[in-house]
């Protein structure tokens, strides 16, 4: 991962953002996919647009898209791109939808972009170095007590059978609950605003650019069971702005 | 009802909007409420902001406040404030809050604001005028079955005991579900992007705004039994944004 690698989530994100800003709330083609999930026009010219920049800037590195799959999935060096994570939110013209973008080197997320386009709000992570919401270093806030912490996660029909009871447990002993949200919940939380987030059910391309945004702003994410979170992982995701609060959630999940 | 009142609203909306935003992901004192909610420093220098506007401009209406309760409660013109609907997401940094301003004539609401100062988001609607969205006409959109219908609500914890099983045989049968967003959502529904939101538990405060909005984009608000909202409403919400989705609403809540 290097400067340059940087700056060229910067310009995915750049390009992703001109694709989708003419179809927010304005008319667009869309479909339910296999999986019930909706995609859209948005989506699809976002990522066409950002796979076609990094054939042409990093030919010899992987790509995994939420819409066109898996190109070169050998490569040491993955690019993992979500052209809209919160494509539900983005059809109903909230404007805390995100486009995700994140390298994955040797299996681990070492850069991530999350990027609100409406809001214009930008928050770039990359592993060692400080999280950036828009230019500015921000940081998780304290918080030692489940008991104070607020608590987010998109909606309880995100969690499969068993798991929304695992969830209840650590809703019932936290400090409040915040519904909806997507990936903005993880940008919230990079900047101190939020304290928790536990979702179920994500792919890889939904989480691996929250990973260095969250830990470079001195949170920590792990999955269900207090492992790192990495190509691998199942998509069971913690994210606490104090890192001290995993402890008392993996105990109520688990 | 005059154009004076509606040039009022959008006044007191500005005053609103200047008291809030310096706290918008700021410092600010907060506690809570008997009821468990939340209130900050910001929802209470909204609200004082209004009222002082309110007692030069119209010394003769009543005001009835979510933070400083109720003045003249027997005038026959009621300004309804509720200073920041959504104070959790405003708490979180989310820009999906808003400010909800009524004027309530009868018991029925003729005037109705929501104000989203991030995003400079400002939706007025008038008893017999068309709804505008900063300064331009929107409307509902037509959507004839549940099944296709985007419903939303601001989160399973708002229902109360049985409530919560009534909700869901709605949701079972829509087409999707969007969680969060408070007064947002009636907004979006306003502007013809979500079909449907259903909650309980409401407050005059938090759903008299919302009427004139609504009714005037060509949607239809009303309580679980399917009765006009008012001064005497209990505080079960259902919006709609094609008034025929009411009938098969009402069916499923009953």
């Amino acid at each position: 991962m290097t400067d340059a690698d940087i700056d060229l989530a910067r310009h995915l994100a750049d390009a992703a953002a001109a694709a989708i800003r003419p179809f927010f709330r304005a008319p667009f083609e869309m479909e339910t996919k296999a999986d019930a999930s909706p995609v859209t026009q948005a989506d699809r010219a976002a990522e066409a647009a950002m796979r076609a920049i990094l054939e042409l800037e990093r030919p010899d590195d992987g790509i995994v898209g939420e819409e066109y799959g898996t190109v070169r999935e050998s490569a040491a060096r993955q690019w993992v791109l979500d052209p809209i994570d919160g494509t539900r939110s983005f059809i109903a013209g909230r404007p805390i939808f995100g486009t995700l973008i994140a390298l994955v080197e040797a299996g681990r997320p070492v850069i991530g972009v999350i990027d609100q386009l409406i809001g214009r709000e930008r928050w770039i992570g990359a592993h060692g170095r400080p999280t950036t919401l828009n230019g500015r270093g921000v940081t998780t806030r304290r918080c030692a007590a489940l008991a104070n912490a607020t608590l987010a996660t998109t909606g309880p029909n995100y969690f499969g059978p068993g798991e929304l009871a695992r969830f209840e447990a650590v809703q019932r002993n936290a400090g409040g609950i915040l519904w909806g949200g997507d990936c903005y919940n993880y940008g919230l939380l990079a900047a101190g605003h939020i304290d928790l987030v536990i979702e179920s059910g994500l792919k890889l391309y939904d989480f691996a650019a929250l990973v260095p945004v969250v830990e470079g702003a001195g949170g920590r994410m792990c999955d269900w069971q207090g492992q790192p979170l990495g190509a691998e992982s199942d998509g069971h995701v913690v994210a606490a702005g104090d890192p001290g609060l995993i402890d008392a959630v993996l105990e109520r999940l688990n």
